[in-house]
């Protein structure tokens, strides 16, 4: 399926600021960048970088003062995941378990996984195979967390969203992410466009390693995980964050799209 | 019912401490005080005192160095509370509640009662009257909390427990005043002797405020709420310590008993 | 000295809501009340109630839906405490100290003395007395926590502000609380009316018992402690809150007042 | 200069456990190994792996049940850093900097950086570069926490020991961590082998990125960071452990050494 994306995100800057931008779709074998085009307004100078272990884009510069805008358009086609329930089923032992893949059942800043082995394994432990726990840990936070929006800031956690039952997209992420580790499987947070997302946004939802590929969940059930173009993964959103700046700026206004291209 | 109770708590004191023991049975309409005892070994002077809305009692004493015993006998006839159910689903508006009840609607050190609205609302929000809010409550926190000796220190509170899902009697019963209060249900900290305890220890459980009345429960289920003997109620254990001390001092023996007398 | 202090606050109302307010000065040893008025916008039948331990007064009223203002205005005369540095000095044992003002030792909800010990202690406890040491705690405060408007909501406690370094009144209240409770000195929570104060509000402070004597800090030094109204003291904000309401409802408009009179 | 260390664990199996050690000195361009040998007692087989951008190596094995020993034994040879004060006065720009060590400015599991800004910012913000600052910072942690063996557990963050005043090894560590990304310097945790550390342990440090170096600092000044044989580095503890392993075992016994060898 191809998506037409569109992402426009104007900044003031009120003092020296780097600004490293993760908003570019990734490629990989699952998702071809067929067109793409970044701009400035102003025009300015960019660095472009990768970081290992990823298909993530990341666009760095430093700009002193003023405003500016940064616009990416892209034509992205992704293959669907044609997913077999009987090579799901089959559990990986940890020990055969490749080793990257196991650094995301590490607790992280936002997910503290170790803190949530109680919880997790009171309520989810009993079931059967790792699709059925990781689609029950997805209900449990649909049935019982609170979309609502602003209703949290950066620094919140699981455990924090599991005590005030409400959040946004990140948090529902945040509390998917550290309660499958806190079982021993392996889930990291993902960021994409979604089509038809409102209100419109770069979106949070996070991917589970259940029979060896990585499984697409969005607890707030908002987005069709079918219908996202993917941006980053990482362990939680202090790995994969949108728009990261040191300095001092604000975001003054943002335009996001995703649509189905015929 | 008539109890037999005994307390027996050794110290060691290393610097001169004060000490305030909370562990008498409480004299009050529902309690009766047939005979009792306290003595020290070796004899030691002490004062004691109540404070205002409680029939609590204190014994507070200075000791600077040495070894010694509190001792505390009792014979307490306790009358069983003649509960009507047509009474207890009367519920009182807020407006005409007693003032000094209250007071048991804020939360407290050990019990954040304003960060679990959006929990206790969703969980238990829907039932049809406190007295089936509250048996949920209890049931709730039975189903989902492992009890699990030594696996909390003192300065855990409710938000704690509702994470790391294990604790012991306090921690049952912070959880359960803080899930009442949340939803407006007055809830306070109940300490006291029970039959058959096991291990044998001075217990704690919560009161509610339903239909008029403190009606009282054990989340933890290991004791039989008819068979308790009340020692004091506070807002949490910050308020209903059995013992506290201000110096240097270890608790090195403690005997605890409580059976039904003929 | 004679101040005259204003209070108008209006709400709206959304569904039947329980209000209780605690905005009328204290009438107490050292503050007589000259003139008051109370008054309702619309006219609304209301009762008045207080507390034990207490020289603060309460009203409480239910309100079903509309718009109401509360207004309360009153002359008071304060008497200035006449502090002799030498009775200051004087430390009073906590066997001979005043069972009521124990309790105020005790950790609660706000101010979570019971796991900021070490580090009082570290910081504090070296210091020759009480007074020295209390004044040290408010020193410390103005200088680490940064005064900031809206930087807090209520849920906040004495630790997180120990983390945050930032504030309103009643998180500076809150901290030096907890730091000399930790010390094992009563602290207590304070609201009044200040002089001067910028922006308007009623005004959060701390009294700590100190030779016997509640003496007030304002470590936000936004207000001069010679200059104010009392109104409650409490435990922390739970115990004292300006306004508890139960129900729907939210403040729309807020003018408070306090001139010295002549 | 040359060091002669020794790690031996031993690990009592209940259930099936997959175990992975990280206590192989690093093989890097500062240090060599010039002998070193691993055994098992009883014999077993395992995996050895490393991961990217790390010098670590990492054993992987599963043990179903029983009793056993891993043995570690090296000869290594490590480069004193020849520090040259002016190239560390050198500071860096973000946008300049290897996107890579911009990793390690992130907040982590148990540094949450992202808190302590105004901290930071406060306490060390103002002094002239980032050498003299991290100084500051490893002299605050000495004077401001106390070294308690055994008062703390894994689950404990930096904000935690920012409370509670103490902590082991690895809770300097990651404060120290914390407070240098609060202030955007780059800092990472450290595991390594320190002569005549007292007890005889794996030691945790920090490193932090001045002047374009990742330099050591010790904030427990328990071990002399010219001595000091280095295993891993890793955002914090979640990721740079001596041992992890899923299923049920315990250490029964643990001998570390390290010498200076002629």
């Amino acid at each position: 399926m191809k998506f037409k994306i569109l992402s426009e995100l104007t900044y003031e800057v009120y003092a020296p600021t780097t600004y490293i931008f993760n908003i570019q779709a990734s490629n990989s074998n699952n998702q071809t960048i067929l067109e793409e085009s970044l701009s400035f307004s102003p025009e300015l100078n960019f660095q472009e970088f990768t970081l290992p272990y990823s298909d993530s884009r990341y666009i760095k510069l430093q700009i002193n003062y003023g405003t500016f805008t940064i616009s990416y358009k892209a034509l992205v086609e992704v293959k669907q995941q044609h997913l077999n329930e009987q090579t799901l089923l089959v559990e990986i032992p940890l020990f055969e378990m490749d080793n990257e893949v196991m650094t995301y059942i590490s607790p992280s800043r936002h997910c503290e996984s170790d803190k949530l082995i109680e919880f997790s394994t009171k309520e989810f432990g009993h079931l059967s195979d790792n699709l059925t726990k990781v689609k029950a840990i997805d209900s449990w936070i649909f049935n019982n967390v609170n979309y609502l929006t602003r209703s949290t800031n950066s620094s919140e956690s699981a455990c924090d969203t599991l005590i005030s039952r409400q959040g946004v997209c990140k948090d529902f992420a945040h509390l998917g992410i550290a309660l499958c580790r806190a079982l021993d499987i392996p889930a990291r947070y993902f960021t994409g466009y979604a089509v038809n997302l409102l209100p419109p946004d770069i979106h949070a939802c996070f991917e589970a390693y259940i029979g060896g590929q990585w499984l697409l969940f969005d607890p707030t059930h908002l987005s069709d995980t079918n219908k996202l173009v993917k941006i980053a993964h990482g362990k939680d959103a202090s790995e994969a964050c949108v728009v990261t700046f040191y300095g001092s700026s604000c975001c003054t206004n943002m335009k996001i799209e995703c649509d189905i291209a015929e």
